[in-house]
Order: structure tokens, then sequence, then C-alpha cells
């Protein structure tokens, strides 16, 4: 264990670090055996060391942190350097061995990438040019997603990676790779085998993938009109989740072997035709009884955006477990609620001994994973009601994370903690994003885009992409 | 469906027809489309007929059932008679003729034996030689249990049945069949893929089927000294439960389809070898707080009775399913807790990857199906306990009953209606009482018996005939 680290955060102004990033650093130092800590923060704009100090301060306050976890984060040192050009960044270098050797501390540096994606090639040239990789400890680079916005531009980023990097030092975010629920699905695979035996395509008819969002673009329609919901969540949160639930036992759990099984699943998908999947746009509508506006009337959205707010689409894996099965990917803003979460659906029994035919197709087993807001697990199954009628109805075998398990940390202060011990698991490799953005290249360009009412579930005409019972989207 | 009913209740004023048929039946003829009934209480004592409806009475009274519901089923015509020697039940048949003629009945006759086993079979040569069967409509006999006490015994009740009966018109008693939770066993296996699938030697380690009483032998020793634990839980609710676990998908939801695939489960079963059981008697000990006395200490129990009051046994049924899963079978009275509810171990995964090697056998599947008192499911599987530790916890998947469905009949309600409506799914058919009594005959004559103390959960001897993890019984 390390006990000494240079945190260097380019883009430490930005609302992530301050909202998220810089929180959860500051829950990380306090947990762990960690003695010495060096911030460096690092923007574009100037700013004194002393307004960073205040920044970070604000930033954790606001966070609701402990006023002792605040201070003892504090004490640490604090610096900030404004770079702008590549040049400017030698200065850095010189900065950040300065304040090592002033602190003592052993040159362990995690260099950690908030910035937006139109700076990120930049910014990893200047790291490049000013020789920021630690000469006397290890240097791990953190990259935040966006990941590339297109298979070409990750490609691109990747070779600049690997110019200075070895795979084992680069940890791509995706924070859904850190939520507890998330990491739980390789636990709940492969600790229980009740579930496992019945995992693949001899009993499971169809597996649906849900990331619905309540909330509008708000006030980040720059972002997200040049990413869309196909590059802000398939491409990422809702593929983790994919490549978890479809992935092979893998050898070992460690970090690599994990890793390699997610990329298989990616390489045994079969390609996305065009009536494979169904692009929206959020129209005006009423979401949970307040009245909004369309994606178009959002401010800062230009007139004539073909940007998808919502994506559904149907994966097939074309490997021996999933053969015939159907993935499907919904993900939408302005939904009508928010949530997340896997369900699976068993195929039916071979004979229908209760029910009349026609009712048959009513009665499968449902497994629900919610991965949020409220995170448990949910059976559906048959059961007899009482009395003499033989009637069948279905209750639910549930459980609540929030009843039976402590609270978890948060998905930063999990990926944060695993970067400093060094475990790439909950990181996404070089390879695994290149073919994440091959198998959704097909979808980028479309500008065949469904209208749907904020407040419902999406467009109508992503129903037909379910040709499997019940044959419509499981209600949110 | 019959609209008129003749009841001919044998041991009309005993213990198990005031307390349990009686109430049942005034529901039943409630519940159902019968027009008109007559009851005929019949018993070896003389009574007159206004004191049997006083009887019923005060039985339906003391049952909490509705004021209405007593008044309605008092409208029907109530008449007692005597019998003692057979030549006596000449007068029976004329009564019921009579009282079918007076109340314009269409002769559908049931006949419910409510007797001792030591009376039995005299007044199945009662029936017989009274002609009690009617010429007019239909007749059904209705038999408690037990039925015999070994086999050389069920076998002669039996042959003197099927002298004037086929097996259509019998309907024997095991209210345990009759009791919501049990029934369900059927539905919850053949309307789930998902459990049927796993339901076999792959996936299940082992089955326990427990009926734990917390009750001692009452003022009932007379008869349970006769009888045991073998003879009185073991032979026939275990054996139910035991069946309906263990067997095949029947061809059809229909009474001899089931009770063929019942049938063949003991005849896949091995003969119970001396080791494969343990028998045991309560000595005195503390059962929820209270100091009870030992089973020989109790009013009525001969001092030296080799009777058991506790039989744990392994048995192996040797079909294609269930090939080398242990079914452990335990009941006892005087344990710590009143409780009947069957346990599924399912395998382990083949690669434990979560644990340390040495805590692997800790985790497994476990589904407990609870048939009382508080009916439910309980699904025990292992999930990522929150935080970076990578520790395992187990939590349930879990339903109540009472949470989700509404009030369910009783288990004689059940039966009775089905009884009406000739129904013979839920009693056992002759050659299953045959198979039954064949199987445990290796236990009926041991007198190895174990001392437990009360309040305990049986003889520790027990513990060895569990060769499976956790290798001890389910904890009450």
């Amino acid at each position: 264990m390390t006990t000494g680290i240079t945190f260097i955060i380019f883009g430490a102004t930005g609302h992530l670090a301050r909202t998220k990033l810089l929180p959860a650093l500051a829950h990380v130092v306090m947990d762990m055996p960690i003695n010495s800590h060096a911030v460096v923060g690092v923007g574009s704009r100037q700013r004194t060391d002393a307004e960073f100090v205040e920044l970070v301060r604000s930033s954790l306050m606001a966070g609701k942190l402990e006023p002792g976890c605040i201070d003892q984060f504090l004490r640490g040192s604090f610096s900030y350097q404004a770079v702008d050009t590549v040049d400017t960044f030698d200065d850095l270098n010189k900065t950040v061995c300065r304040i090592e050797s002033a602190n003592g501390l052993g040159g362990d540096r995690v260099l950690y990438l908030a910035v937006p994606p139109s700076q990120l090639d930049a910014t990893l040239m200047g790291i490049e040019k000013g020789c920021l990789q630690s000469t006397l400890g290890w240097t791990r680079l953190v990259v935040e997603k966006p990941f590339g916005t297109d298979l070409a531009t990750a490609e691109a980023t990747n070779r600049l990676i690997q110019k200075g990097f070895t795979e084992d030092q680069v940890y791509r975010i995706d924070h859904y790779l850190g939520k507890e629920t998330v990491r739980n699905l390789l636990v709940f695979r492969f600790a229980n085998a009740l579930f496992e035996h019945t995992w693949n395509r001899r009993h499971v008819e169809s597996v649906e993938i849900t990331v619905a969002e309540s909330d509008g673009v708000g006030n980040r329609a720059g972002y997200y009109d040049e990413s869309g919901a196909v590059r802000d969540m398939v491409q990422n949160h809702l593929t983790q989740i994919l490549t978890l639930v479809a992935m092979e036992p893998p050898v070992t759990m460690t970090a690599d072997a994990i890793r390699s099984e997610k990329v298989k699943v990616l390489h045994a998908a079969r390609a996305i035709g065009n009536h494979d999947a169904v692009l929206g746009r959020y129209e005006k509508g009423i979401v949970q009884g307040t009245d909004v506006p369309g994606y178009l009337d959002e401010p800062g959205v230009p007139p004539d955006s073909v940007t998808p707010t919502f994506t559904a689409a149907r994966i097939f894996i074309d490997n021996w477990r999933w053969q015939g099965v159907p993935f499907y990917l919904r993900t939408g803003k302005r939904m009508s609620d928010r949530v997340t979460q896997v369900v699976v659906r068993y195929r039916r029994p071979p004979v229908c001994m209760f029910h009349a035919p026609q009712d048959c197709p009513g009665h499968q087993n449902v497994l629900t994973l919610r991965l949020q807001p409220d995170e448990g697990f949910e059976l559906l199954f048959d059961v007899k009601e009482p009395g003499d009628e033989g009637r069948i109805g279905q209750i639910p075998l549930s459980v609540s994370y929030d009843d039976v398990l402590a609270d978890a940390p948060s998905a930063y202060e999990t990926l944060l903690a695993d970067v400093l011990e060094g475990d790439q698991t909950l990181f996404v490799r070089s390879d695994e994003v290149e073919a994440s953005w091959r198998l959704y290249e097909p979808l980028l360009d479309r500008s065949d885009i469904h209208p749907y009412a904020a407040g419902s579930d999406g467009p109508a005409d992503a129903d037909r992409l379910v040709t499997t019972l019940p044959n419509a989207w499981t209600p949110l």
C-alpha cells in the first residue's frame, strides 16, 4: 500500500471534479492508509493556490462531508497550475516535482483526466510532452468517460495513451462499474449456482436492460447535443451491464480475466441492423405531474438537432450460451420514471398444466435485478391462490438491499480506492472500449428519430423490437 | 353438481368430528350449491336426535362459526343412530332411506369414517352388511387416517373396502394434503420453469423435510402410544410431502395421473437400512420456557413403552432424477418449535470464486418452502456486501403468503369440497398407502430408541444421518 500520493487533476475546477471527484477523494484519503497526499489542480484559467483550496473546501461542504473529514483532507498540500498550450505542461511537471519533494512524497502519481472530450487528446499530448510520468514511483492514468465519440476517435485516443502508458497503467472510468449493484452482478451470477445454471438460451427467453431517466437535458445541452443517447449511455453504461450479465465465468476473479470475458461478449454480438434499433427524441409532455418542454425547445439545443435522446436496441449474442436470446436495451431522457434494471424472463414450462391455453403466455418466471434507485432483487413466480377454484397467481420473492445491507460507498469512492490499489477490474480496457464503439457504429449516423412524449416510455415504434413475450417493454 | 346430499358420519360424537369435521362441513354446505342436506350421526352410545343437534351446535359455536352459518347448517335434517354390532347396521340403512325420502334427497351419500383404527374394519363390515351404498345416487366413502398400522393391516382394510367399493368411490384422508401450502407444491414445481429445471440430482444436493411439534403427547397417550412417530407422522404426512416434492410431472393434473406419479416415487425408494433411521423419545426438558415431563412420565403412557416420539430417516430415491440425493425426513414431539418445512439445498457452484477454500462449503443456495405456521418461501443466496473488502454475505429472497394472499380455507373444508365434487387428487390411493407402509416396515419393530431432551431438536445420534453439507439438520 502506498502511503504518499500526488493527485494531479486535469479539469479540477469543472462540474465533475467539484460534485463527484473531490468529495470521493476526501473520503478515500480518510479511509485508506495514506499518510500524506498532495493535490495539484490543473485548469485552463488562472487561479491562485488559495483560490483552489477554497474551491475544494466549498465542494466538500456542498457534498455534505463531515467537518473532520474536510479538515483531514485539506491538511494535504494543495496547488493550482494553469495550462493552456502544450508547452505549459513543462511548468506543471516542475510544480509536481517541487511539491513531491517539499512534502516528502515518494513519487506515486495519479493523473486524473476529468476534462471534456474536446480537450482529452490535447491533455494527453501535454502529459507526454511534460514528461509527467513519475521517475520514482508508479503513475496511473485515470480517464473519464466519454472515451471517444466513435470508433475512430476512440482508437486515436488509445494510440495516444499507448505512446506513453502501458495498459496496466490506464484506468478508463465508467462510473456504473463502481455502483455496488453493478459490481454485485458478478457475485450474483457466479456465487449462486441456482441462477447460473439457468443463465442460458435453454432457460432464458429474453433479457431486458433499462437505464431510464426522468430528467431532461437540463443545462447540459451543449455537451449532450454533441453526444446523444447512444454515446452518452448505450456505448458505455448499458454495454457494461450487458457484458456483465452475458459473460462467461472468468478463469479467476482478476481484472484481465474478467475483462477478457466481457470483450468476448462484444465480439460475439451480431451486427446491429437497421431494424434492430429505434432512436427517439422527446417532445413536450408531463413528467411526474410537471409540464416540461420538448428537447428542441430546451435552452442551448440547436433547432435543427438530430440528436437522439432515446435508444432502444435488440442485440443478439451469437455464442453457445446466448444464441437466439434477444437482449433488449433501452435508455432515454424524460421517461416516466428513473430506474436502472435488468429483467430476465425465463422460458415458460414446456407443458402448461394449470392454465387455459390462452392464458399460458402470461405466466413465466421473471427475475428483476434493480440497480437503482431502490437496489434489490425480485423474482416473480406462480403460486396457487387459496381456495378451491385452482386459480394461479403471481407473487414476488423479493429483497431490497436497503433492508439488509449497510450503506454502500459511492461509485467514485469505490473506483478511486481501486485506482490506488492498482485493481483494474472495474475499468474499461482499450480493446473493450473499441469493441463497444464498433458495435454501435451503425447507430451513430442515423437520422430517423421518432418523437415520444416526455413522460412516456419512448416512441411506440420501439415496441416492435420486442419479439418475445410479452411483446412489449416492461412498464417502468 | 349434486344439490342434495346425505352425510353419514361414523364417529360423529368423537373429538375429530366435533373439532374439525362438523365445522368444516358447515362451511362447505354454505359455500357450495347444495340445496338440502341431511346429517346422520352414528356412534356406539345411545343419544337422541335432539342431543345430537345440540352436540353439533356446540361444536360449531366452539369452532367460532358465524351464527348465520350455524343456522343455515342446522336447517338440514339431523338424526342420530347408535350402532354396536354389525347387525344394527340394518337399522341404520333404514334410517338413512327414511330421511332421504322425507327430505326429498336424491340418494347421494357420503359415508364418513371418523372412527378409531380399532373400529375401522368392523365399521366397514357393517356398512357392507347394512347395504349402505345408495341405490339411487352415488356413494363416496371417506376414511380417516391412520389407515392401517402396518402393511398387513392396511392391505386387509383395503381388501375389506374393495369388497364393496371401487377405488373411485374411496377417499382416504391425509389432511396434510388439504393444506394450501401442500397443495401449492405442485403449482410451485410445475408452473415455475426456473425451479423445475434445477429440481434434480445435477443441481440439488439434499432435500430435508421437517414436521416438528413443540407439543407433547397431551391427553392422547392412549392413541399415541399405540402408534408413535412413524405411524402417526412419517408414513402419512411426511410421505405425502416427500412424494409431492420428488414426483415427476404428471401427464395431466388429474387425480390418477398425479397419484400414479406419487406411487412411482415410493416404488423407487431404496429400502431403509438400519443405519438410515434414528428413533427417539423425549425426556423431561424445557419447551419454550416451560418445564415439561418426559414421555414416560406423561399420563397414560405405560412405563415400559418403546414407542418413538421422534423419527429421523435418510431416504434415497433410486430413479434418474434423484439418484444419490438424500431426502432427510424428521418429525418429533416436544421439539424446540412447531414448524413444517421443506429445505432444498442446491449444490455449490462448481468453482469457488469469491471465498477462501475453507469458506466455500458454507455457501450454497437454500430454498425453504415453509408449510406452517408462517407459510411462505425463502431463497437464500449470496450477494456482495457493500464496500471494497469483497466480503460475501447471504440474504434471503422471501415472501410470506399472509402478506400477499387471501385467507385459505381449512384443510378439511378443502377435502370435503373435493369429496362432494368427486375430485380424488388430494386423497391417498390404495396402492399408495400400501407402498408407503412397505417402505417404513423396517422401522416399525425397532426398539433402539434414543433419548432427547424436550425442547431440543431430537437425539444427537440423528445428526450422523446427514452426510451432506452442512452435515447437520437445519436448526428450527
